[in-house]
């Protein structure tokens, strides 16, 4: 699909996802920087994502939300790009994608706002404890250069992201099994890349409201 | 690929997701009940789901945890069902098959823990509020019959299930945009089938720990 892409973003957003996710594609895209609060909230982006929130991309008439979500239908769209893996491997692929897009993102997101959950409400929101998730995705990259196959694909950039800025940012223990499965991502030249143009942009915008 | 599919569940889970779509898909599969506390968290069962939690799949050799997860592997691996959709519709479908697992499910666990989120901690957490998330999902089905593209998909069942399911105990308002679509799933001969079943195995196992 030879249209134009737009990649919706802020400098301190989720967009940084996308953001190596779209150099991995190595197509070109046009950058819409958005300030949270105003141009994120303006009726012209509301068309665009009416949740106001960033990233998203608009591929020709297709339009795509959720950090995942945008990763693994690029990954389908550019399939030239072997970003998404073959059938054998796609349980894997989307087993990891959805559970960091879901238990990771949900009980890190109570832990924020200083919640310990019930054994009830553990059973009843399904997401488990986040030291849990952490054992789990431990366990998943273990031993593993890729967390689908023998091949880097979306989902490494979705997770990898998630495990990279955890560790960064002190949300995610920096446990040898996320050192070394990040180690073996961020020296990619499309992450670097990425990296390089969030600076810039992180140089130009210097509040996530500008 | 004309593999077993050996499908856990508990009959008062999220499986009922994954019952549904395995009905729609018509092929063969084996239901093993796990007990909440019991054989949830079994070494044996923790080998196929380290989060001791259901639903997951086992096909071939492929494991697959995660509701969306499944149903979005399922789509694939059958692609005789007519589960997954084309390309063109991909955006659409992946969109909303994450934003339910991540911003609906993360607001509305916040929700239930009784946590009424802060402008920093939505800025951050970037799921919004449950009203919020409620209006964009409204705004997705309304007028539509199947939320990506002109046919049914995977994404109906997954995210007609939260809706469904929503509605049903009070934590979805039954505004006219979801009843509407909600009716024109509801009655497929699929669903139906599967609910059979689960309120037969709720007969047999009248507590979730049972």
């Amino acid at each position: 699909m030879e249209q134009d892409i737009i990649f919706y973003t802020n400098p301190y957003s989720r967009g940084g996802i996308v953001h190596w996710m779209l150099e991995e594609l190595g197509m070109p895209y046009q950058i819409e920087y958005l300030a949270y609060g105003k141009s994120m909230k303006a009726p012209e982006y509301l068309v665009i994502n009416p949740m106001g929130k960033v990233p998203a991309i608009k591929h020709g008439e297709v339009v795509v939300t959720e950090a995942a979500a945008i990763c693994a239908y690029l990954a389908d769209a550019f399939p030239e790009a072997h970003l998404a893996p073959a059938l054998s491997e796609r349980g894997d692929y989307y087993r990891w994608l959805f559970f960091v897009a879901g238990p990771l993102e949900a009980s890190f997101g109570l832990r924020t706002c200083g919640i310990e959950m019930t054994p009830e409400q553990q059973m009843q929101l399904g997401c488990g404890l986040p030291e849990q998730v952490l054992d789990v995705l431990a366990d998943a990259v273990r031993g593993r250069q890729y967390i689908a196959g023998e091949r880097f694909s979306a989902a490494d950039v979705y997770v990898g992201s998630h495990i990279g800025w955890g560790m960064q940012f002190g949300t995610i223990d920096k446990r040898p099994e996320f050192v070394t499965y990040w180690q073996g991502l961020e020296q990619r030249p499309a992450h670097r890349r990425s990296m390089e143009q969030i600076e810039a942009a992180m140089a130009r915008f210097p509040f996530p409201g500008a």
